[in-house]
């Protein structure tokens, strides 16, 4: 992860975290490794614990504690195994968090429900996950938020890499992988048009696939409009499509009612969030291979579901280093800001990335495609009223 | 235009702007007559004067007239004729405006400088263009704006469409009219890769052109390398490029030391905001036919310059129906939301138009494509967290 | 037409076409005179009628006869003129042609009514046009054909920038220009899916809009598939679509039924070959303005027919450069091919340009392009079994 | 595979394969045994043998055999038991071959070598593979052809699936397999623009790489002007791209000098055919994962190569069903053309497939996609001069 890389050489030896003590709440993989060395050689000290029972690299968690990293996490934990864990991470003799990096919540969960004191000492949040800030902000309106709260998860380098750009590429991948289906003069009804359902819509059209959207907001359903897409309700064109594909992060969104009226052989798969978009609790099926089952029908139709409608990026293709890395390098300077901040900049409350940060990610990442920048003359810079080096957009710009 | 019909027709009878009196000044054409006629049976009283001396269409400034509307222009008024306009417009006896639909700021301008206590029973101020809205948000910075203003140019919908969607197809159709030039295989430079950009690069990508991309903000930039463009310095391409378009919003980024570095024959033009992209006031040119001009050297190199460096799209090409009518009701919308506010929503400072206001106008515009949208279900907005009938998304998504 | 210069050069000096008596009747434009010039120097004695009584450029024909080019052609002759310009042009003391430049077979028509006799000294024809081949194709089924003829149509290059890569321009524009509609979001119809149906409906799936496909070839209409088009025929959509485009190359393609069931204002046009794809003949309509006109139903209903359903991108938009330089440079090579090329090698019979020649017209048209093309090796060239210098594809390539 | 099923559908119980003794030599896969079935179910007896060592699948022979076909055939051969395997497939007492289904040429070389005399009782040669039409023309030229062949690889339906369609899947699909690479912004070099370099170079433009293209013939290279790629020799961009993939049915295209100035991480992989294109025999290789190989440099630098060299889309993703159905269907159709065509109709060379033919694959595989052919009136197609049900093009028709 050359951004980390180049973040690190940049601070030129300062240490803009001495005196951190992060605790951490992540999937352990080697990336993280790196995000937790970078820390570290910017001067924190580092304790972390698995955000999910199953992802740990056992070999890169090993790997940590020999290197003198206080981790605690396996691949295969049991739920008390993982309370257990976030729970050594944090209550520890001797040393008090200051900083919580935090995917999901859970971990600030815990702190909030057994040790409500820490907070007296900790100077912010950084959170990675959807829903982990969704709880942050209800937190916060309900004014019980103690520190300030970075919301990582909505900075536009993220949301463009993690959605729309690794999207575009996962969901041709992921579908490769589990069906071999060819791509060519397929019918496919994508169910939601936000960053996630413009990158699918993009690659299946431009594999040949005849794509139909559904969608709930008029804006983003007009955009479709203009990107060519057919705008419908998911009953029109049930009947006649060969892969059907939920990206609305909501619930429900195919029922049985349309398992029933899909065709012989469709594909159904979940590119949202969670495993709630499509609902095939009490369906009976075969599993043929991993990640893929069948629906059988008395009448021998069989509907192919992927990923028991869990997302299939994450099941059944990789997410590309580049886009870890973007989250990785994120997550450094959302800490670094937090901890760094004059008293008062934050208050009890969830912010968003400042728009410089954002952008300095964003030029971390340059060098990889050997892009080059045009820098702003003086004379420019006044007739814009802009700072050089920026922020060079509002805060609101996507 | 179908949308304000629409918008006219649920309003069922009902006149949301009884009792308002508008001074408007905005381009006067055909779209503007629909708009005047739109408010009038909403209720309101307007009176009009035109923001650009050329724009005026004199038959519909006449047929305004004889429809009963106080309209106050006529194309290619001079200088003095223009504040002489604007001024019988605002300064009639009896009659005391309480709106103000503005593009460009002159008219909010005036009225600061000629009739500051008229503000005293104006209700708010709605703006169209990005220099009316920078001079607002000046105004609020030195805190002199005395009412509501609603910066309408930075709706998502309207943003998308003039930029976007508009500019995608315009730069085609006016680089055609001008220079009847293949795009296949053709170097093309594009300055800027926000909207407008993106616009004009897909365009001209999906053509067969090859693109190279500048830019000063590293998230676009990034944003341009995800799309398949080369991000280069203008320096590294300016000999080899058979089109250069400007479209940053910024000046002097084509200046003369490009100009002499440019190859034979190749094309200038400028996607942007005004006529300071390109830096042209002190070159000697040929007028070959109308909006086209060559440059020519003393080897007998010719540099063809478009619209002399003005907006090609406005100069050379025509803006469609549609993307008037979004403008349109956008304004209309805005204009309602000021007037029917409960006093305290709104306070003297600078607002985009309300998420959900947005989004209705994008509604009132999906009939044209038979697009069909989907309702949320009481369980699903239950669990979204939403209200049925939107907003649909935070405020700042784009 | 630098290809053309190039052409001139790389023949140093020498005169392949010494001796050469070329009557030539094709659209006397800018384009023709390079070519006249270049045959000059190449050694051929030149005379020129129109193949067209209204596409001549007056200036272009008095500039060749003052450079003592031998021309018979004005715009706007009538019926007679014209024949009596080609008659002028081969029926002169003192000279017999020995080559035939054809665009149409009118030339060709006329010498065998008329001179018969000439044949023996003629070396070959080249033929331009469709309508020419076919006719030159019916000869030779009939045994008539008594000297050799060139289809230089169907040429690789000709054929794929005539039809595709020009079409995939023109259509847009010739829309543009007559109607300012925009895009995004329409629903198009095209009939046929050669060359002209992939090239325009490339370009409008590019700007947004959602293409349907008609064919009667099964390969073709696989072809639309894969690339991501719905085959339908015209009944099933034709009362949703926006526009409507025939390029079929057939009769009777959109007939009054069809017109019948359109929506209001829909856009009706012909890109394929002549004028007999739409049946409108017995409709009224009113001129709306320069090739656009009005269908007016007794309901008020529009439809909005382009160019009286002539070709839209003769009609509509203009042909660039870079393709007129192609089919010249193709005719000039077919002349010298035919001209030099040893007893025997043709026969009464109707040929392809080798495929060799069609290599080198598009070799000399990829300086533009600042193009570099890689040169095998003599151990490649061995291990291909080709020549170095071409030919590199069968002669049924494409 | 419905295009079979169908074809024997519409034979009605017809058996236009009574008689036929067919020897096949082709991958043993499912699909080979739907072919079997399918030319069984028409009248012929077959017995086949692999036309590869490694392809068989195990269960698809037993399952043949248990059905009663003789098939000589394992995965994981020998040399000799590959050549025992085709012996014991043609040299059985009682019965002789008179029809050959080749995939490659050994078979038709091995009753060259050893049984000539057969070749008195075959009417014809069916050949799937470049290398074994190659070899047919070899036999043509030199006058050793002593029955016609069909060369069915140079079918429109075939090559373009084979090439253009399928690998314009199967190069993305490739290349996520083996190295998880993300395609946006990446820079990529493609050595041809064949079929298959088409196929490559829309895949990747459309995911956002920006691809440069090497090409021999200057028809093709113009071609990859127009699509919008920078037609290069490839030393001028090796240093700076990420991916080099070859497609161009030569040798040594990517050599040694190549590979020393490539970066740091470059992916290397071959589309094009056998494994001559890239020369890397004498470089040490380290196997990373199956499939993958790093060769590194004594500065550390790897690049990494995908499958040693050879196609990679045969080794690291797969070849859609779809495809497959196609080249099945238009080998069952060859047979039965040559099979059935009167004395006479072809001779000792070798043929294309009939455009009918070619045309009646295709239309057995419209159904897959709901796709609705339009049929000629009587009148339309008396206007072109064309049979109703077809063929519908000239021969040479791409």
């Amino acid at each position: 992860m050359p951004a980390l890389m180049a973040l690190r050489k940049r601070a030129q030896g300062e240490k803009p975290l001495a005196g951190a003590k992060v605790v951490g709440c992540t999937h352990i993989t080697a990336q993280t490794a790196v995000l937790m060395e970078t820390l570290s050689a910017l001067g924190a000290q580092c304790r972390w614990a698995a955000c999910n029972i199953y992802s740990t690299q056992n070999e890169v968690a090993a790997a940590l504690a020999e290197g003198g990293f206080s981790v605690f996490a396996w691949k295969g934990e049991s739920e008390d195994d993982f309370w257990w864990c976030i729970d050594r991470c944090v209550n520890v003799e001797g040393w008090q968090p200051n900083m919580i990096l935090d995917d999901g919540g859970d971990l600030t969960h815990w702190i909030y429900k057994k040790y409500p004191n820490m907070f007296k000492k900790i100077k912010g949040i950084v959170e990675e996950s959807v829903t982990g800030v969704h709880r942050l902000y209800q937190l916060s309106k309900a004014g019980k938020l103690c520190v300030p709260a970075m919301n990582v998860n909505d900075s536009v380098t993220k949301q463009k890499f993690d959605n729309l750009y690794c999207c575009r590429e996962s969901i041709l991948d992921g579908l490769k992988r589990t069906t071999d289906v060819m791509f060519g003069g397929k019918q496919v009804v994508v169910c939601g048009y936000g960053e996630v359902g413009k990158g699918c819509c993009a690659a299946l059209k431009a594999m040949g696939s005849i794509v139909y959207v559904t969608e709930i907001d008029p804006i983003c359903a007009l955009q479709a409009c203009m990107d060519g897409f057919r705008l419908v309700k998911l009953n029109e064109v049930i009947r006649q499509v060969d892969i059907v594909i939920t990206c609305t992060g909501n619930k429900n969104v195919v029922v049985r009612e349309h398992l029933d009226r899909m065709k012989n052989g469709c594909i159904v798969c979940n590119m949202g969030h969670s495993n709630t978009e499509i609902d095939v609790v009490k369906i009976w099926k075969r599993r043929v291979r991993s990640q893929v089952d069948h629906i059988i029908w008395p009448d021998a139709k069989r509907i192919v579901l992927l990923a028991e409608g869990r997302l299939l990026n994450l099941s059944c293709s990789t997410v590309p280093t580049f886009v870890l890395s973007i989250t990785a390098t994120t997550q450094a300077l959302a800490l670094i800001e937090l901890y760094n901040a004059p008293e008062g900049r934050y208050k009890q409350d969830v912010y968003l990335l400042p728009k410089k940060m954002d952008e300095y990610v964003a030029s971390l990442h340059l060098p990889t495609f050997d892009a080059h920048l045009t820098e702003l003359t003086d004379e420019q810079a006044k007739y814009l009223g802009l700072n050089k080096n920026g922020p060079f957009k509002p805060n609101y710009y996507r």
